[in-house]
């Protein structure tokens, strides 16, 4: 049974093209695939601050991102803030992470097919980045991903380039995905 | 700039085959689909209890949902309890509730690409859930997601007749992608 490929082919690279830029159509495709995505009663929580490098934008999402991600993630094309708004004009709402999480698969899976590669950071100053672009309150930060073109690995550390192109690993399924009780597996081992 | 059509054509339909079972290769493409989502420094945080329409997982799911899903996912060839394991031996695991999105997104879009439906629904008794199959005190429920196949829409009551069809609406992204500061889209209205 073919998995897609766009979901067989995805992975979180470093190796950004530090000349590529984003053409507006392609970024409106991109938030489009995120909006799509189904939410709690279509509270759609996904809100998105986007840098595109060179940009202002782009030099404050940067500036909160733990210096190990900010080595690579400079020549992202753009750096994007993925954050939940927890609450609407009927009161809270639920599961905002989430049908973020939802909405952001939507956008890496659109990157994937147009060409581009994307990776997710949750390895940054929420506080720092929430004050940076004046989220309101009940507006939290999740991830940073960053969006761009494929790029020479050779502008990469040496650490980082031998896992760019290392086996993807994964639990198998009989430890994730089970029937009757907890523990007991739906698929045979595989 | 063309929207993937898996991520274009995704709707949340409640017309189900009752007659559709899903073979073990279908299954397990489905959830191959969710494995290879991205996640936390690889902490893979998503979960699956799996009960198939006339076994006694699928009962016990069905059981704990709200009676206004009840009247539809009773057709459904699926019932799948997603929740997060929110620990793992390095201690708390972030953004788990996100990347269970991640995963369930992945696969609600095999299922779109293997000509199958998806819902989702929040609504259903959480701790009942966890009784039910033993879930360790770690592991949290999300959502239920009824998969199955596109079935008769006059098996549905009268007004979910009428919402199986409807056009979808969500926000324009003016609302929901900034650049500069909060409030100040990326995009032109479109």
């Amino acid at each position: 049974m073919e998995l897609h490929p766009l979901i067989a082919n995805r992975r979180s690279p470093r190796a950004f093209d530090p000349d590529a830029a984003l053409a507006p159509d392609v970024l409106e495709a991109l938030f489009e695939a995120a909006r799509w995505a189904a939410s709690h009663g279509n509270t759609q929580p996904a809100r998105f601050v986007v840098g595109l490098r060179g940009d202002d934008t782009f030099q404050r999402v940067f500036d909160v991102l733990r210096p190990g991600n900010q080595t690579w993630a400079v020549r992202a094309s753009a750096l994007v803030l993925a954050a939940r708004a927890t609450t609407d004009d009927r009161g809270p709402i639920p599961n905002t992470e989430f049908g973020l999480g939802l909405a952001v698969q939507n956008l890496v899976l659109q990157a994937e097919h147009l060409g581009l590669i994307t990776h997710q950071m949750g390895g940054f100053d929420h506080d720092a980045a929430a004050r940076a672009f004046g989220l309101p309150a009940d507006v939290v930060p999740v991830v940073v991903v960053a969006v761009g073109v494929p790029g020479d690995v050779g502008l990469l550390p040496p650490d980082l380039q031998a896992r760019e192109h290392a086996p993807r690993v994964r639990k198998p399924l009989s430890e994730t995905v089970f029937t009757g009780a907890w523990g007991n597996p739906l698929l045979p081992e595989s």
